[in-house]
């Protein structure tokens, strides 16, 4: 039988979602759970890779097993077993579902703006030095929005088979504090290279801070050295994974 | 020359603010830093005290030393000395401030309801595992507001020398959000009692929970067994301290 789960974790201590040597993973830590709870060895399938630091609220996966334990009570189980920084937030019975294949993903860029580091915040945010000016930044995000070759927002060593990807929104949420400013990036789209989101809201917040925009000369030439930097990984969280059929429509997946 | 700071940290890796025998404390990370920066020793004053894994957005001490560094300069010195768990968010020069001598404190315990463990909100919130009726939360609030004895709300081994307690406001805000539920008690008061804020929480959340409210009588006859448990100190967070006259009135406070 096949089964999906959403599973959220701190990306903090992981060496990113798929198995690897020389590193702790998200799927490693899943498979190890389910080993236990199910008495065999179990093949977890994510949606995508995240990268090392990256976090995810709702990242999505599926895996073949038999067993008497009925679906929506699998999550409870493989979480006993999860060390703390994992979670199993649902599943669910997914005869035909593949998690491979989502038709969208949400991102969010997490930065902020203040004095110094905060470190209630810096766990899951990245501090920026200078005041962007929101309204620019808002106004190039809309660039993305739409099928373009995203080559030049790629890390080397990518291994994709195409770089145009279909981004189909980037919002930019801004929200004062006492002590800081916060500034949420959503990103949504069909599909994203390797440290894509991360390049995207580099360049968005350098043309916060008055670079002229590079991305429609970088989309046209592929050229990196026109954009802004690539952020670091633990502002990024994988917010949601969207299908055409979801296995957990039907009320299976909890609060 | 007399100094204030405000300082912010992450209380999960301290043994509470004051210094003691065997567990790293946020005074101790602050002396020490200061004592890089100055050369000499210095004594840091808190407005108070807060428990082993309370955290704290702003904190407020104050402390002697002769120096040469601009007063609003002291912070980024300190911060080049401090653990990633401790920042000090503004620096001032403050003839005749007591740091212990605040006007109120507010303080913010977050809850959430979720159906597992969230790893993304777990280090600073606390999971409930009934979802609890908000407005009659709100309402036994109110019961705490006043000039009352909170004798019933403190833990044993207490030195204060009264347990009458005036409580300023009381306020319960809940958010929806896919994955959970999420509720921040604020409690302003002009002075707590040991675990005082923990324990209000506590009775709170029962009571949402359909315990009938055991406040009233608690307050006149200071029995503990009458309310509920005392919450978990990661959920709690220092907001902020007042005081009559503030040295970081005037612009001196960053953003």
């Amino acid at each position: 039988m096949r089964y999906a789960l959403t599973v959220t974790y701190d990306g903090t201590q992981f060496g990113g979602w798929q198995i690897q040597k020389n590193a702790r993973t998200v799927q490693e830590e899943l498979e190890k759970a389910a080993r236990t709870v199910f008495g065999c060895a179990v093949k977890m399938t994510g949606s995508g890779r995240t990268d090392a630091g990256v976090h995810a609220e709702g990242q999505v996966c599926h895996f073949d097993v038999e067993t008497e334990i009925p679906a929506p009570k699998i999550a409870a189980c493989l979480n006993l077993h999860l060390p703390d920084d994992v979670r199993v937030t649902a599943s669910a019975q997914a005869e035909g579902f593949d998690a491979t294949k989502g038709k969208q993903k949400t991102y969010r860029y997490t930065f902020y703006y203040a004095t110094c580091e905060l470190p209630l915040l810096s766990r899951y945010a990245v501090r920026v030095r200078r005041f962007p000016d929101v309204t620019a930044m808002r106004e190039a995000a809309r660039l993305y929005e739409g099928r373009h070759d995203y080559k030049a927002f790629c890390a080397a060593g990518s291994s994709a088979k195409t770089s145009e990807r279909t981004v189909l929104n980037v919002n930019v949420v801004n929200t004062a504090y006492p002590d800081r400013i916060q500034f949420d990036l959503f990103v949504t789209g069909e599909g994203f290279l390797y440290n894509m989101v991360r390049i995207m809201a580099g360049e968005l917040y350098e043309i916060g801070c008055g670079k002229p925009s590079g991305i429609e000369e970088a989309f046209a030439t592929g050229r990196r050295d026109l954009l802004g930097k690539t952020m670091p990984s633990k502002g990024l969280t994988l917010v949601n994974v969207k299908y055409e059929r979801s296995p957990f429509d039907m009320g299976s997946e909890g609060v």
